[in-house]
């Protein structure tokens, strides 16, 4: 692969363009686009603005038009070549008369992949994987969900220091401090849906809404999905319609992620119930944990983890740390730790120790 | 309070003098001594190195010969008043013609206590508290162990993501990874006294000896204390002679201390076992946390902490989070927290919240 440095710095500003503020996280990926004359001067750019509206290709040509003729196209995904809501960019940019199409990462996504065969069948030049990393960054869950065929699962739960999610007598209000509850809504709005189970819905009752610092809802909320067998009291407020919700009639996580994979979900908060968090991890459905560890001591109450099967620390679940920071400030500290699944358990042990 | 510059200047070299490296953790402070020439001038210079050896003013005293007299001593404790295996330095000061005397932390051990008062009964100026807060750091253990009758407890314990400190089989090997293990020995060399129930060496037979990264003994080792009621088997390893160790033969965390201090200890690293601990916190005999959390989940075993009687979220034993740390790195990365007891829970909640 060969890339002008004219074409790298159009590809940072395209991924610059894709990340624009505002942009509502759905279910397509965030794409930039930036058309260049052959002697390296931008002519147009673009970017996607979320699902329903142009393509970051379509959008660039528009603002072009005529002058697209002969341009390369730099964009972060590899062009689409399906017809969705909008035309395949593919051929929106044949009939444009673009020359060369440079992108990032390319799109594994069944419906659309392809765009770039097309382009090259039609004798465009096509070079992909510039700033690839960049690009899949970018749209992390998106990336995930179309590689894996099922959504990113980010397991979060709030525990005392000894481990307790709630106290002897089933009271948990509140395990987490202010800024540890604060920031836990900031994470639910990075993800597409928030999912519990149904003795999460019945015993907690929790509105599962994502709201700001003055307890206002977001414009955009997550679907609140509840999974699991028990029928569910329709007084409960994930019923209320303040945001979506969806029943998922299974017990089974891989058949609730399918079902949400399915309804274009890519990445899931899973919170509910130490139950529905062990039938996750057992399932090896956990991509990244989030725990907020609060500076409590109960002694006795419920864990923050259901029964895994294991019964000897030989076959521990180990977690690869990602970071550890402390939330809140005073009294109201406490330490976020976020870590994502590891296979390779600690080999460096010394058998004399102790 | 009124100090020349000279005399600030030179508590700050008496207080470099009493850490210098080397001088051993003991059952004595460390303290150093300046004296200064009616000019500003310094005439001779002195620090404690450790019990049975001369007190710091002593020191000074001594190098200074006939040069003493007429001269201030900055020193940074109050001058003792007793005689133990080395005679008052009250006396000594007033023996060797010391005109006045500027300390910074009072002595309020009973036993040493009142050396300002002969000095200035005998028509030595006396004036104290000049970088008291410094001299009082320098001999945190010490200064508590004084000022509250009974030793620091350090309370130490290795924990999983979920509150286990051993699988279903009581199997813990190993629960915290290598650099936690190393972390804390470095800790139990700052202490003068390791602390677990006998529980704990019938179960676990730990050697509760400090060992460097080479797996080797250091050459002090803390006094080595197993209380409780059970008897001991004699080939446990507290009881190989490579140490000191005592048995303390109560359950009672009160008459424990009392005995320890009464043997001029200072600090206690409590490790053994979630009912010793349950019985230290439940009596507020906790000073200090030190909580290896390994990123890891067991589901099930045995929990970091006994039974504390806490039935409802209301009584959670609060503490304050001092420090949030990641020993280790890669696989081996655990997070070291820091905590203190604290009587005040966080108090900003928003009941609406879910």
């Amino acid at each position: 692969m060969t890339f002008t440095d004219a074409e790298r710095a159009a590809m940072r500003r395209a991924l610059a363009l894709a990340a624009t503020p505002g942009v509502p996280l759905g279910p397509n990926p965030r794409v930039g686009c930036v058309l260049l004359a052959p002697d390296g001067e931008e002519v147009a750019e673009g970017f996607h603005r979320g699902a329903g509206s142009p393509h970051a290709e379509v959008d660039a040509l528009r603002e072009a038009g005529e002058a697209a003729r002969g341009t390369t196209a730099v964009v972060t995904l590899e062009p689409c070549n399906h017809t969705g809501r909008t035309g395949p960019c593919a051929e929106a940019l044949l009939a444009a008369g673009v020359r060369r199409v440079v992108f990032a990462q390319p799109d594994t996504n069944p419906a659309a992949a392809g765009g770039a065969e097309t382009l090259r069948a039609a004798g465009v030049e096509v070079e992909g994987g510039l700033l690839a990393d960049e690009a899949r960054a970018l749209n992390r869950s998106w990336t995930f969900a179309v590689e894996h065929g099922r959504p990113f699962v980010t397991w979060k739960f709030a525990t005392t220091l000894d481990g307790r999610s709630a106290a002897a007598d089933g009271t948990s209000r509140w395990v987490s401090g202010r800024a540890a509850r604060l920031d836990t809504h900031r994470l639910r709005g990075l993800c597409d849906t928030m999912l519990v189970g149904t003795g999460t819905v019945e015993v907690d009752d929790p509105a599962l809404t994502v709201r700001d610092e003055t307890d206002q809802p977001l414009p955009r909320q997550p679907l609140r999905a509840v999974m699991g067998l028990r029928d569910l009291d329709p007084g409960r407020r994930v019923l209320d319609g303040s945001a979506e919700t969806v029943l998922l009639r299974t017990r089974d996580p891989h058949e609730a992620l399918a079902t949400l994979f399915a309804r274009d979900r890519q990445h899931v908060f899973l919170e509910g119930g130490p139950t529905l968090a062990a039938s996750f991890l057992a399932a090896g459905l956990v991509d990244e944990v989030v725990a907020y560890v609060a500076p409590m001591l109960l002694g006795a109450g419920r864990s923050a983890v259901g029964d895994l099967g294991i019964t000897t620390i030989a076959d521990a679940r180990h977690l690869h740390l990602v970071s550890a920071a402390v939330v809140g400030s005073g009294a109201d500290a406490n330490v976020r730790l976020t870590l994502r699944p590891s296979v390779e358990p600690d080999a460096t042990t010394t058998p004399e120790e102790s």
